[in-house]
């Protein structure tokens, strides 16, 4: 199932996709299916709060949404929002591929986290904007899942049974912001310094203003069901930047997969239904590294392709 | 006014104390100020979602609420709640005081961000659990406001408009993850390296598990409305451990004061009623250094008060 957050006629809605074509309203196919009106749920949070039982409800409005077809939406007459408007968090796995730990002094032995602002996503077709102070600014296109139950100490055997979808997510990202967040420290004597690092000045990056600043959270266009994604681990990703295709990769480049995330993460952090874990940019192939693609100087749009879940397309406009 | 986010005889509530011994729960005091029922904010995200309206509804029922103390709860018997549950995210400032910026071989020339998330709060009361994994694990004493309106490009004279309120939190960090979730890289070859970084290394600390961790947010008891803190930039802050005075302090000492971050943070990212952002540690003062303030090692609770704010009191579990 494909389900996608939007607006059309004004209206706020969530639906289902009948194909590349036509979107049907959840409220329309809904009281096709004759389900009762106050289960319904009335966005795609309440959708992840409602666990098994209601997405096998939405399941029987995909089936009863062909029926709706005359009442369906067509897709480039809506407004798309992200999958998951207001998640209670992103958790996002830093540099997790394979070619940057090849190259690292010292990598970390379990993903490394930080937190995205919600209030950096944006949807599929909505504007990412660029000031030219934030400096050199590049894509980064990664796996989403949503989070489909409370889940804390997940192991790698069970970590998928908490995963309600996949999406598509743009981990907008500036160099610039990101080098003038860093404060500098002589070696603090405390011993002993990092590995790696043994002339033992610390260097601290704060990553809210280069990862989570307005509009650089692309996401979208669809929550794709767990169901249609037998393995996560093993997705081609695409990305064109005005309209040139800039980079070929797969999820399974990733340093660490879906499940192993999951385990690590659920040590420290309890997972509520909805929120979001983005994976890390494979960024092995292409004939371009990441700084080459700076949305300050390349014209847009900056389109993503993860295999099964679709194309995430967003203008880029320097403000 | 002080409100806060409390659980009584099972049911979850918000309230406006009385005095230090008493809070009323909205409902009766909606009631007994004859207010309309379909009004009343079920919790702190709608208060604030109501702005100035509704603030002056809930100010009319703390006039009402002395004459509901027959029905007032005694603040012994409840149990406290983060203020805000689950805002949209929390904004937190980091290494902002002028102690470490002295000593720092590079500092910032305006406030570094980092996003602490949500579902690390807990309530005064709460216990604050550590697990012998996650290394030296110290609190940092902080004062902490909540947005009361949607608010972007803020100045600093019209910044402290926005703020519905004030709270305290600890901002509980582990030294022992921070330094795990460290990326070292050699001179990427980037130039130039950045400033007091010559010799080019790069070094990436995420910071979601040494920050975000279950549990590593404290944050009350109170929302202390605006109208009770004229000056947010000249507070005493205090921190017992264990009963032992650690930390005596000013929230005059931070290098970036509140409209400044505010003015700063908002030229990037989009405050939403409710959201908390907080200011950092002062950390001129007392006789310990945070590291000195293992909560691994040293008994609780963690007690932390802020003039005017209250005194948030967390036991230490160690898991």
């Amino acid at each position: 199932m494909r389900l996608a957050s939007f607006a059309a006629e004004g209206i706020e809605r969530i639906g289902i996709a009948l194909d590349e074509e036509a979107i049907v309203d959840l409220v329309d196919a809904w009281t096709r299916a004759g389900l009762p009106a106050d289960r319904r749920p009335v966005d795609m949070t309440e959708l992840a709060l409602g666990g098994p039982a209601l997405l096998a409800d939405v399941e029987r409005c995909a089936r009863a949404a062909h029926a709706c077809r005359d009442r369906a939406f067509p897709i480039d007459e809506i407004r798309f929002r992200p999958p998951m408007r207001r998640p209670s968090k992103i958790l996002s796995v830093a540099n997790n591929n394979s070619a940057l730990a090849a190259v690292a002094r010292k990598y970390v032995d379990e993903p490394a986290f930080f937190n995205k602002a919600p209030s950096s996503l944006i949807g599929h077709g909505e504007a990412i904007q660029i000031r030219s102070d934030y400096g050199l600014t590049h894509p980064e296109a990664e796996l989403a899942l949503v989070v489909g139950r409370e889940a804390k100490f997940l192991t790698r055997e069970n970590a998928l049974d908490a995963v309600l979808g996949y999406t598509i997510i743009n981990d907008v990202t500036s160099v610039g912001l990101k080098s003038e967040d860093t404060i500098v420290f002589a070696n603090p004597g405390i011993t002993p310094p990092p590995e790696g690092f043994e002339h033992g000045d610390m260097q601290l990056t704060y990553h809210a203003r280069s990862k989570s600043t307005d509009t650089f959270g692309p996401c979208g266009p669809w929550l794709v069901t767990a169901d249609e994604v037998p393995d996560p681990n093993a997705l081609s990703v695409r990305v064109w930047l005005g309209g040139e295709l800039v980079t070929e990769d797969s999820t399974a480049n990733l340093m660490f997969d879906v499940p192993r995330v999951l385990e690590h993460a659920t040590r420290y952090f309890t997972l509520l239904p909805g929120d979001l874990v983005h994976f890390g940019t494979a960024v092995r192939g292409g004939r371009y590294g990441l700084r080459d693609l700076d949305l300050l100087k390349r014209e847009g749009p900056c389109e993503i392709e993860i295999e099964g879940l679709g194309r995430l397309s967003n203008p880029v406009e320097r403000l």
